[in-house]
């Protein structure tokens, strides 16, 4: 892609909004825009950074044997009061009559949807275990929408489902979650903690929730430097244990910190089930609620928890997996020949790679190209400046470490690839 | 993938509320599901053949050089104020307030948006051409939501939005986005025809429709067989042609049809840039209003469409390109191990070779499996039953021509994909 092409506008102040650095970091990139309160619209640097998350998250969806599906997001209200959740959501979940009066709710989460579908669609143990999941938009109307996309009233969830026959599967099920959540994590580039977490408005029992250290972070949890103990505040309620506690394991000193949590994962038991009727029959043909469990990521919050622990103060340093372009070819002047053609050449040499490249032809000074490389934080910049191309030289540049290596310019793309499988196999 | 770990609930009666025979082949065929008037869940395989539309898409789209953005539903009254358009559409915007008393409304489409957000990022004659697009939920508050996806209230849109200096320009990438449209109908196996519309609620000047013609469609068209000339009788207003009518164009007779549109573009020209000030500096500093087009597909309906007209008395006849799967193994006795390990072995082959491909593992009749799969309409069923086994052979039928083609079990996987390969290369 050529810059000039794109849609990339980089800004040199932060938005007066802004209370935290991904916040300040995506705007400034020209990663989205805020549209109202709540609600942003990414632009294609930041759309595809979404995309190569989604990506990342449907393929260990998939590995772990899950199924993709798409939920309305328009939902009846008679679904929610079943399970009693119209009550407890209470004003976070956008209600409104349609045109001839019925009252339809924009969905907040879909666990009666998928309960509602599967006891329509499941009724053996012969249909079970399944794992159903899906990337949909959310809706909550937030009493104070902030921190940018970390909590806002429209945003993307991969939600999944667990339906199992018994108590043992659904431990396998939710197993097979938890797994595929590490690696999902893992493969974004994120510093995370599990923690043991209250179930809350989800209801059940066992929960654990992936959180990102964070000092603006709106939640609180509890570690243990000794026995590795990891827990939410809120499963202590009144309760609650500060730095320097006993760790309600091991007894040693415990500490409290902030952390913007990006995943949590629950066993549900019976409890939408019971309620909305998803029953199956056994092999001795009596019939049994199905056990669920429910796992759900933030996906716009990984970019942000990404950006909030992975950068300096030049910007954001993005991980491969999941930058916008992998490399960003820099011809510092527009208005030397040589300088465009040996650029041009390298882009087309790294692209036939398969590389996912892009090349900065805009005819701006040498500085405003490197505040922008380093601002959007593209893991490797190809620089191509008249000075090394007298000596038939050009540079790579590693974002994270800020080391520049100068090659020849024919070595140029075997050195950019071989610096990007160094950046990838190295932990952001 | 396994037919015992997907959801596939397939039906053998149509739905009662089903009109015409997409909406009901999708339900049977277990595409999708009804959770409330004009909204829809869809299924694994509903779900596929989405994805297989949104791929195509985006393919075309990024070939004819456009740039994939996401904008939020969720959208401030403020701005169809602007354009007037909150009026026009009336009721079919969903409007409701926030818990802060402010009137939100639900996108039912984005021309504001994208021309809010492109007024204040882009400003010279530099930034310009750019064709920016999305693939997003549209909500619309049908009067009647009717037809299954063909009219619902709640659908995904593939939108484009073009912006250009010169009206000489803006051809250019109304020319773009008009070529993309005809591959984009053409791989997804549609059977269309353009036609020159009405511009309606949209604005703007010339417009042109996709239509997929269908006894059952909710819009008129007329078309000449001598001089090729086809157009939306909404053109005509109050002076309706009907057939035998006089041809517009070359005077010779005119045939009326109904048509379910899948496609529309429009020239807008200036109404939208002029209301929301999108305006650029040109070369010579003088300030114009932006000149945009906007280019609308219904990915829902293309599916839905190609089924009106891709269809027999067994079920759906799915073009390779968008089918949930490519081919479908069918071993016809479970009980018969060398029928499963042959079956399976297939499968297996066939797999390693990159097809996309589900193996029939059910316990059921050799007549519910092909019924089954008949009526899902997968191109291809690979057939494995103790009959032919004994020869050392196995069946390929083609769907579409219900014809079958034996061959020794060694030779299976190459019929098969040579099978494939013709399927492709033939018109649906």
């Amino acid at each position: 892609m050529r810059w000039t092409k794109s849609l990339i506008p980089t800004l040199k102040e932060d938005p007066q909004d802004a209370e935290v650095i991904s916040h300040k970091l995506m705007i400034r990139a020209g990663l989205m825009r805020k549209l109202s309160s709540g609600a942003y619209s990414y632009l294609p640097l930041g759309f595809k950074m979404l995309t190569k998350v989604k990506t990342i998250i449907r393929e260990e969806m998939q590995a772990a044997g899950a199924e993709e599906v798409l939920l309305p997001a328009l939902q009846p209200l008679e679904l929610w009061k079943k399970t009693g959740r119209d009550e407890n959501l209470g004003e976070v979940m956008f209600k409104f009559r349609d045109r001839h009066g019925k009252i339809i709710c924009l969905g907040p989460t879909h666990e009666e949807v998928i309960t509602d579908l599967v006891s329509k669609e499941v009724s053996s143990y012969r249909d079970l275990p399944k794992i159903l999941f899906q990337i949909q938009t959310k809706f909550r109307d937030e009493l104070r929408p902030r921190f940018g996309v970390l909590r806002s009233c429209e945003f993307i969830m991969k939600d999944a489902y667990s339906f199992d026959a018994t108590t043992k599967d659904a431990d396998i099920s939710y197993d097979k979650m938890f797994k595929a959540y590490k690696r999902i994590f893992s493969r974004c580039g994120l510093d995370y903690i599990t923690v043991e977490a209250d179930s809350g408005v989800m209801g059940g029992g066992v929960s654990h929730e992936f959180m990102v250290p964070s000092e603006k972070g709106e939640d609180l949890i509890i570690t243990c430097a000794s026995c590795g103990y990891a827990a939410s505040r809120d499963m202590f309620r009144d309760d609650a244990p500060k730095t320097g506690d006993p760790c309600p394991k091991c007894g040693r000193k415990i500490k409290l910190h902030n952390a913007i949590e990006i995943g949590h994962t629950f066993k549900l038991g019976t409890k939408y089930s019971k309620t909305l009727g998803a029953r199956f029959l056994a092999n001795d043909r009596t019939e049994h609620d199905i056990i669920m469990g429910c796992y759900g990521i933030g996906v716009n919050r990984i970019i942000a928890s990404m950006i909030e622990t992975s950068n300096d103060k030049d910007g954001i340093i993005c991980p491969p997996s999941i930058a916008p372009y992998e490399v960003v070819i820099m011809p510092l002047n527009m208005a030397n020949a040589q300088v465009t053609k040996a650029a041009e050449k390298i882009y087309e040499d790294l692209r036939k790679s398969g590389l996912d490249i892009l090349i900065d032809d805009r005819e701006v000074s040498a500085g405003i190209k490197f505040k922008d490389s380093d601002l959007i934080g593209f893991p490797l910049q190809v620089i191509i400046g008249e000075k090394n191309l007298k000596d038939g030289k050009g540079e790579v540049k590693v974002r994270k470490t800020q080391k520049s290596h100068k090659a020849d310019l024919k070595d140029i793309p075997d050195q950019t690839k071989s610096l990007l499988e160094k950046t990838k196999s190295q932990k952001t």
